[in-house]
């Protein structure tokens, strides 16, 4: 900045790479941009997330949500990777992954065949969160992730049901997101062999909703599903 | 059976549950069937591939293939976890997660808010392949992955791209299945709330195929992929 008096400090725009974060292979795929990375995570519905039990991973499918830089996954009190973060305890370091499938990428040698994907990997320790307050944003934003702004046409959770859930939190800190777009790059030599190359685009695609049977009478589909 | 005679014995039908496979948390919902698992298993692209690395869990997407009751991952030689399976160590424990999210289910409460889902969780030791033949058909089942039928249709590796591609095997045998259908579960007292409840059924769509800009003249869509 060549300004001469003290500009408003706004956040950094990136995650600083760490050991963890930079990839081995493909490292010109890797972007630690905040904002491509929250675009991700915000447009996922399942996170993949990992922790190590008696020495050897596992991975869970789970929902999540994300209020600025932090991420919050739910379960119940009595499920496996939550109670491993018992408050006294420091943490279970965890890693959350979130992937969309963009394309299938064909080339005419089968060794480039790939995927047209993006992804995010979160390094970290998942704390248990005791704080009410943030218990009770966490659970609004898991909910208002799988339709914004549903969090407010809902019931929120009672006492018991509160008691029944526990909410684990993961900074967005040591993050990193990868991507590969674009069209099949095969070798020169390959280029007038005669097999079709390119791009099969893929993206989630929503049905009409399903009324539970159930419904009151009268419910009507709200602007914020009829909208998907 | 109620015959006299011996019958041919045809393999199980469904993978025996074990202390890794029986979920802590709903286990109605956890399936051991093998012709699930291999459906749930051949309609997705990326896997999550979970490891262990200085003692931290890492969870990577990767493409996959399966030829029966093994799966195959991918990678060069100088990937990280495919480093990690040397040939003469005991293997890598991992974990391998699918899911597809074929839903998204809003109840009246926010606490019963939820996803449809289908998802097979392998358990494991990953060992790097050395013979050649079984190499080679890992490589092609990856290929059909993607596209089935797709490997006959493309160049096969040559010498120098089988040097540089490392293949690891993941036998089936510590494997569930989970899933959730159907509609929203609310408490009978929440029944006559306001809130819609219901599903919005979601998929992968597939858009129009792109062909390559280097695409040799008069290389035509081939049927496999004018069909998706």
């Amino acid at each position: 900045m060549q300004g001469t008096t003290a500009q408003p400090t706004s956040p950094p725009a990136a995650y600083t790479p760490t050991d963890r974060t930079v990839p081995t292979r493909s490292a010109d795929r890797a972007s630690y941009d905040k904002d491509l990375v929250h675009a991700i995570l915000d447009a996922a519905y399942v996170c993949h997330l990992g922790f190590v039990r008696d020495g050897a991973p596992v991975v869970l499918p789970t929902l999540y949500g994300r209020v600025g830089e932090r991420l919050y996954v739910h379960g119940s009190t009595g499920a496996r990777p939550l109670r491993m973060t018992g408050q006294a305890d420091p943490g279970l370091p965890v890693c959350l992954t979130v992937t969309h499938v963009d394309g299938l990428v064909l080339a005419r040698s089968a060794f480039h065949h790939s995927i047209n994907y993006r992804s995010v990997v979160v390094h970290g320790i998942a704390h248990q969160v005791t704080d009410p307050e943030e218990k009770r944003a966490a659970l609004d934003a898991l909910v208002d992730h799988v339709v914004p702004g549903r969090s407010a046409d809902s019931r929120p959770a009672n006492k018991k049901e509160l008691a029944a859930t526990m909410v684990i939190r993961l900074d967005l800190d040591q993050v990193s997101a990868k991507l590969r777009t674009g069209g099949a790059n095969d070798e020169p030599e390959d280029l007038d062999l005669p097999h079709w190359a390119g791009v099969v685009p893929l993206r989630a695609a929503y049905g009409a909703p399903l009324p539970n049977g159930d419904l009151a009478p009268g419910t009507e589909l709200p602007s914020y599903l009829a909208a998907l």
